[in-house]
């Protein structure tokens, strides 16, 4: 696993030959009745097709195969109440290794059924960031197990920026504006890479909930800025953007678009209805953000990065 | 429009390009969780994420593109309750020409506003099929429309019959099995018949509700049966199966699968949960009739088609 502090674009090159016969090349879809009600071309590219449900089996896969031998032996370890535990379980699996997943436990029964089947090892904790950090700290020591970090990572970040790499790949032309969530920021900070060396002249934003704001607040003042008291419905993208990624973002991304948590639970269900696609929450705010400003983006052709779909289909927010 | 009652494979590959500009060839994926369940390797049909999000703009689109300048010229018409009629709405606004679709007054929300967003022209009537016939007989009188059968017309038949061509395309080697769900019989008919020619090793096999049962009847009496009093969750599935289609299903189908209600749900929510597939009962039938008999699937590839993806999420079976 690489150490230094910095992500080159290639890294993401070979994090997409590491990785291609483990994840999939996921499908773009439009839809027309959807570029009707924005009045510009939106291209989805569909990480909840992804294995596991979510992009975070490019970084997951990416960390645990560049891991030596000796690193991989005692299995790998992280604490998640989301995509990248069920993302890390199923990369340890196909290497063989075991995969320890702290959770808090108040973590949704799917997410949690989701680590389960892909054969991760879970211990449940309090729901506090230092309950998660201890448990972890725990568990590596008794286990040797390595700590694979959520987003704050160069093999992270460059395995979720493989996403962009595909997305220049599949369409004709760069698109005018690529836009996927912003929570950690490991996928953003992956594909501004990406797309700077590919796409240089498509503007890369992030999109968020107004109610986790942080990466928009730590854009502009340029300092970072941690998220405290998250409020939103976007359970994925409650977390504190990396300082890792903060400097990424700042240096190479074009904005941060917010979108109130009802606009991000009407962009959902326009996704589910129009096209067909199971998305979660942090999926949709990206659509939702740009349906939110349709003079800034009107005839433009904008791409969207559908992050994941795990999401409890007995608890759906309308 | 063809008027003669035979559907050969020339007629699906002229379908094919007939509509090449207007339809997705949708994408075939895979689930390995779900093959884990499955004891065999099971690639989806995604006809969810077709135009109109069902297979059926496949036949709709054919047969408004068959019709002559004249025979255009009043429209099209035809009941449905369902995706046909958003089907042949959409082909109708590509084509620049009317359409009117009878639909029972008790029809699902989803389905009414999907032929209205796609600018179709609706008239309500009872739900009896008399009532169905009369109203779209004053109504092709009125206006000079064209009638678009739902599913027992060769154009029809024959747009269907283009997604298998795209299956056999798509996969490195043909299946063991391929399964679609049956209700008029429409897509299976097609399929049948691009499947006997490209893929000659290849056993075809459809799938209905055991609530709605025609199908299976008809093929092991050898006597057209139709289908009263259905009682499915499979809104879809309801109908009896055409007369046409009876001739060729019993000519180039190996069996018809019978799955009950609650199998289907379960298989509905497993591709939604697994697959992040937005999918209708209907569309799960295959995946349920395959799952309820694990030994006779054992070790193949088969491939099921799911059929659409049209369904109201604010009431969904479970």
């Amino acid at each position: 696993m690489t150490d230094t502090m910095t992500v080159t674009f290639e890294q993401i090159e070979q994090a997409a030959a590491r990785i291609a016969d483990y994840v999939h090349c996921t499908p773009i879809l439009g839809s027309e009745l959807i570029d009707r009600a924005a009045g510009c071309e939106i291209r989805f590219k569909c990480e909840n097709l992804q294995k596991a449900g979510a992009f975070k089996a490019r970084g997951a896969h990416n960390a645990v195969l560049s891991l030596s031998p000796g690193q991989r032996r005692g299995g790998v370890a992280t604490h998640s109440s989301g995509n990248h535990g069920a993302a890390l379980a199923l990369a340890a699996s196909r290497m063989g290794i075991s995969a320890n997943i702290v959770m808090p436990d108040n973590a949704p029964a799917v997410k949690v059924d989701a680590v389960r089947a892909y054969g991760g090892q879970i211990t449940f904790c309090e729901a506090t960031q230092a309950a998660r950090e201890e448990a972890l700290r725990v568990l590596c020591d008794r286990t040797g197990a390595r700590f694979i970090p959520p987003y704050d990572h160069p093999d992270v970040i460059a395995g979720q920026g493989t996403a962009a790499l595909e997305i220049a790949a599949q369409l004709r032309a760069p698109p005018d504006v690529l836009v996927t969530p912003v929570g950690g920021g490991g996928l953003l900070a992956g594909c501004a890479i990406a797309g700077r060396a590919l796409m240089p002249d498509t503007q890369i934003m992030g999109a968020e909930p107004a109610g986790a704001d942080d990466a928009r607040r730590s854009l502009r003042s340029g300092v970072w800025q941690p998220q405290l008291a998250p409020d939103t419905v976007a359970d994925g993208l409650r977390t504190s953007l990396g300082e890792l990624n903060f400097a990424i973002i700042r240096r190479e991304v074009d904005d941060i678009l917010c979108a109130e948590d009802a606009a991000i639970i009407e962009a959902m269900r326009l996704v589910w209805t129009r096209m067909k696609l199971v998305i979660e929450p942090s999926a949709a705010v990206g659509l939702a953000a740009v349906l939110a400003q349709p003079a800034r983006f009107a005839g433009k052709r904008v791409v969207i990065v559908l992050s994941g779909g795990n999401v409890d289909l007995d608890r759906l927010p309308w």
